[in-house]
Order: C-alpha cells, then structure tokens, then sequence
C-alpha cells in the first residue's frame, strides 16, 4: 500500500497492528475519524494513554483496577474465605454479571500453554498458592475455561496446593441451559451424566 | 457491561465508537494494549492525534496529503489536462496501483446519495465545475464505484459540466480478467456486449 501522506501511513500502521485489524481496516478507520470532529480522535487517544499509563492490578487479586485494591477486594460484603481462579478481567465480568458468586476472585492473567510459549512462571500462581498458605481461604473454585489449557492450569495449581488440604472445585461443565440434548456434543453430554445431581438440588439453583 | 476500571471503561467506550468494533472488541483490544509496553500505546495515541491535527487536503484535488499539494499535484510529469474523478482516497490508491493513470485526480469525498443525506453540497463538486470552466482540462474521467449513487453523481457532474464542452468517459463495465462468463451477472454481461471493443485495441491492453 502507497500512502499519499505520512502522517496517515503512521496512523494505519500503529492501528494494524492490533489484532484482528488489517491495513484495510485501519485505513477505513482512519478515513471515519478524518471525517467527524476533531475532539473524537483527541477523545480516543487520550483514553487510551491514560488507560495504559494510569491503570493498576489490584494488590489482592490482581484484576484490573483504577486502585491499589479493585471494587470487589474492597468490598467488606464479600466473603473472603472463597476464591474463584479465572484467567482474565472478562472471567470477573461475566460471572459478576450472574450475580451467583459472593466471594473473592483471583486472576491469572493467562493459562498455561506451551504451544503459545506461557509457562508457569509467566502467570500469577505463586501469590495463590501464598494466599492458600496463609490458611485464610477455605475453598478454591477453578473458573477456566473447558481447554486443554485451561484443565492444564487447573491440574498444575492443583499440584502446587494439595498439601495445604484447602477444598478445591471446578465449575460445572454440562449441558447449557436451553439446550436440547441432541445438539449437546457427545464429551459434554458425557460429562453431564456422570456429574449428575440430585434433583432437589437442580430444584434451587 | 459493568468494568471494575473506569479507565478501561472509557477507552473501550471511545474504541468502540469505531465503525465496525463493538464493546466486546474494544474490550479485547485494550487487554491487548495492556499487555503490551506502554510504548506501543503510547505510539498509536501520538499517530491519531498528530494524523487527525496535521493532515491536509490539497489545495487543487482534495486528496489526503501532508502538504499543500499531494505529491501527484505536485509531480511535474503528469498530465494536467486529464482529471480522474474520484470518491476518495482509497480510490486514488487503488488506481495509483495499476500504473494505467497519468494524469491528475480530483477527489468528491463521497457520492450523491440522498438515503444517507448527502447532497451535492456536501461533496467537493463547484471546485470541479470551476477548474473545466477553465478550459485547462480536456477529458474527464468518470471513476465512481458501479452503483446507484456512483451513477447518480457521475450524472450530476456531467450536468454541470456539459455546457463547457469537455471530453467525457467513464470506466468500463465487464467481466472481471479471469473470469468465466457463467459466473458473471447477466447486467454485468450484458453492458460488456453493448460495450464491446474492437478485437485489436483489445490486443494492446
């Protein structure tokens, strides 16, 4: 691609190289910006340097957060003997947004995967497994998503606590909510069996 | 969507403005960004907003340029007295790419189209009329996509200009080189018959 302007061959450049955003796409951005006001382009690239320079991880769970404790760490309602492992801030988002979990979270910031180079040093392990040292939380709810990544994580956080006898469990995998059993993938229809449960529990969740 | 960062909130917000990229996306591409070093954030904030207040439109063919005359304009070996009309700057690319063009271009900003509320005054058309008047141009070169709109301003132009006698052309229509005919819609067929060329010219191209 030929640019008849620099400044705009600069501007696509740095957009391509976020993901999933070809120079096709920047270009077709960049023209958008050029053509509404200015304070829109000033708007955007303000909050993206103040985001990327003001932004904190929470001391405690190391969620994103705009201070030194995030919202749900401070919060004094929360109970704090039960932490939920996920891998990012769109875990927290998405089981917040169920309003089913009232503990604690605490985020990885990845899972561990070879092919992908991220190992068990790269990610925030070793401050749970202090955490569960400590002896302050009573149960640890694996929230990964159902990969091989993610049951490899589950597995090697599993190894590194068993000594300190916490109570350790993973969310549910089964049939979604909705689903009619023929459209159920034959692993997850598996699963579902042998993780029955008693149905006057179904009854109350 | 609930954020635990009301800096992350707002770039998502601002990212997300963006035709094209929803909150979702916009969500991704700032965990990206966080990521990454701070350099990289701080690169594209600079670009956007050094593009947006910098940027200039030349002064004789409303291309995107960094200085007063992009540097077709300015180019002392193409032809004056052709002008290529155009929608925008990805045009001006796109036929910069097939090295077929030797003369200069004159960007609209858009096509006429009434559903989405542009209008002829909206687009960068008197200055069009004002240079035929002239008398400098010789031939002008219809090169709007094939649609309504593309149409309906082609014709507008020609409207405008037709008093002043200047020679009129507009891109063919046809298959595609590489095509198969059984592929092509018949509108596209049938114009490429009416508009068929001498099998010698055809030689030459």
């Amino acid at each position: 691609m030929e640019f008849s302007s620099k400044l705009l061959e600069n501007a696509v450049n740095e957009m391509s190289q976020l993901p999933g955003i070809g120079k096709r796409t920047a270009l077709r951005l960049m023209l958008h910006l050029l053509r509404q006001p200015k304070e829109q382009t000033s708007d955007l690239s303000k909050a993206l340097s103040n985001m990327r320079n003001d932004i904190k991880l929470c001391k405690n769970c190391n969620n994103i957060s705009d201070n030194d404790l995030c919202e749900i760490c401070a919060n004094p309602n929360r109970l704090e003997d039960i932490v939920c492992v996920v891998e990012d801030i769109r875990d927290v988002m998405a089981i917040e947004n169920t309003s089913s979990f009232r503990g604690l979270y605490h985020v990885l910031g990845g899972k561990i995967s070879p092919m992908d180079g991220i190992g068990p040093n790269d990610l925030n392990i070793q401050p749970l497994v202090k955490k569960v040292k400590s002896g302050k939380i009573t149960e640890l709810i694996f929230a990964l998503g159902s990969t091989m990544e993610g049951d490899t994580t589950n597995f090697y956080i599993y190894k590194q606590i068993q000594e300190f006898k916490v109570k350790t469990s993973t969310i549910a995998r089964g049939i979604s909510v909705g689903n009619e059993l023929e459209y159920t993938d034959e692993v997850t229809l598996g699963r579902s069996i042998i993780n029955r449960i008693p149905f006057e529990a179904s009854l109350k969740s």
